[in-house]
C-alpha cells in the first residue's frame, strides 16, 4: 500500500529527528518493514557502542512502518506503549530493524521488532509495541479467525 | 540437556499449581520449548474465554523450558520480568504455547512466547520475558559474536 | 460506584480461579484498589516462596479493581497487556496489591501495581498494565488538562 | 553521591545526543532524579507534539540518574530493558521527568518514571526499566528486609 521510498519520505518529514539519524528504509513487506540507520558518533555510549534511546528510535519507526505497510499512511497513528531489551552490546556500526505485526486490529496494533548490528549474526535488541489507530482510518482488516481483543 | 518428561515432572513439583492445570511439555529444543494446557471451566472469563492469569502461567513455565532446555534443571532459576499482551479472545480450548530464547547470558537469558488457542491459527497473546540464572549455575555459554549485555 | 465487597463476588463469580486463591478487597478508592491474597502451599516454589504466575493474578485483578472503582462494573473490559517486574523473594506469606490508575480514557486505562510481602517492607513486584474498555461502557471521563491519546 | 551538575557533565560527555537535547538535571535524591528538557522542533510529530524516542531518552537518562543518586558513577550500568507507556499527547512544551528507584541490588536496579508535559497536570508518559551494575562496582547496597531476587 505504500512504498519504501514514500514511507522514507514521510519519515524523514514526519519526524525530522529519526529522519536526521539518517534512517534508511530496506523493504516494506505485508505487514513487515526493514529499516537501517548508519553509525554516527553522535549515538556513542562509553566503550564505543550504540546508545539505548537510538535503538528504541529505530525500532519505534520500523513498527510505524509495519503498521503502513497494512494500512497505508495514517498520520495520527501513535504508538502507545513499547518494550524494549537490550540483549548484546551493540558495535559501533549500522544497525538493522526488522520489524513485523503480529496483530492489526480496528483499534490497535502489536508487533515486534528485532534489531541487529552490522558484523552481528545474534541480535543485539528486541522490542514489542502497540499503535493506536484513529478510529477514522478506514482500513481493510482481514478476516481473522480470532475474535480481536483489542 | 532434559527430557520433555523431566521438565514436566519438574513443573509438577516444583509449580504445584500450573501442575494441576494440566500443562504438557510437547517438545523441548535446544532453546526452545513448546507446552500445552487443557481447557478447564476454572480458567473461565466471562464471555466463555481463557483468563489472563492462566496464559500468563503457560508463557512463564514455557520460557523456563527454553531456558532448561540450554541449561539443564537449574532451581533457582527464576523470572524477573515478563511483558504479556493479549491480541485476540481465545476460544474455549486447549493452548499451546511456543518459547524460544533470544538470548542466553551468564547471569539472564531472554526469549519470546507465542500462544495459541486450539482451532485459531493466529496467536492469542505474545509474551517476552528474562530469567535471572544462579550465579554457581555452571552452565556452557556459546561463543556468540555479540558481547553480552546481560 | 462499586463497593469492596461487590467487586470481590464479581472476582469470585467471573474469575473463579482467582477466587479460588482467596482474594479479598481491602480497599476501593477512587482509582485505586488494595486486594490481599492468603499464602497457600499451591503457590509453593523451591525455597518456600510464592510463584510468579500467583502475583500476577492478583496484579490484574488489582488493577481490574482499580478500573471499576472509576468505571464501575464493565464485565468484557479486558487486560490487553501487563508488564511485571519481580523484585524481591516473597516470603512464604500473604501477598498485598495496591493499584492505582494513572489513566482513565474513553477506550483505554492504564494503571500500576505495587505488590508486598506480608513482613516485608520494600515491594516484592512491581507491574503495569493496561486494559480495554468497550466503546459502550459510557462512563464519566473527566476532563483532564492533557489531550488522551488513549 | 553525586551532584546534580556532575550528572548533567556526565550526561553531556557520555551520551552527546541527549546532551544536545538540552536536558537539564533539576535534582538528585536518594534514589530519584528530576530531569527537563526544553521543547525543541526537532521532537515535533504531526499534531505539534513531542515524539516518542525524546521522551523515551530523557525516561532512560533520567533512570540513569536516579542509579547514580545511589550507587555513584558507574560508567558501564547499562539499560538492559525499559517499558513506556503513552499516556496523553504532549503539548508542544518542555518535558520533567521524575524518576525513582524501587529496588537496588548487587547486579540490577529498577525503577520508574512518571513524564509531565508543561502546562499539564496529568502525566503524558510513564516508564518502568532495568539497569545492570557491573559486578566490580562496589555500592553500598542497604540491608533490605526482603531477600533480593535480582
Amino acid at each position: 500500500m505504500i512504498e519504501p521510498a514514500d514511507f522514507e519520505a514521510i519519515l524523514h518529514r514526519e519526524l525530522p529527528l529519526v529522519g536526521s539519524f539518517g534512517v534508511r528504509v530496506a523493504a516494506l513487506g505485508d505487514g513487515t518493514a526493514v529499516l537501517t540507520m548508519p553509525y554516527s558518533d553522535t549515538f556513542v555510549r562509553p566503550g564505543g557502542t550504540v546508545m539505548g534511546p537510538a535503538l528504541f528510535s529505530i525500532a519505534d519507526v520500523a513498527l510505524y512502518g509495519a503498521v503502513m505497510s497494512r494500512i497505508g499512511h495514517v498520520e495520527l497513528a501513535v504508538t502507545t506503549s513499547m518494550t524494549i531489551n537490550f540483549l548484546r552490546r551493540p558495535r559501533p556500526a549500522a544497525v538493522r530493524a526488522e520489524a513485523r505485526l503480529l496483530k492489526l486490529g480496528q483499534r490497535l496494533a502489536y508487533g515486534e521488532v528485532t534489531l541487529f548490528s552490522e558484523g552481528l549474526d545474534d541480535p543485539v535488541a528486541h522490542a514489542t509495541g502497540t499503535y493506536s489507530i484513529p478510529p477514522d482510518a478506514a482500513h481493510p482488516v482481514r478476516i481473522a479467525p480470532g475474535d480481536p481483543v483489542l
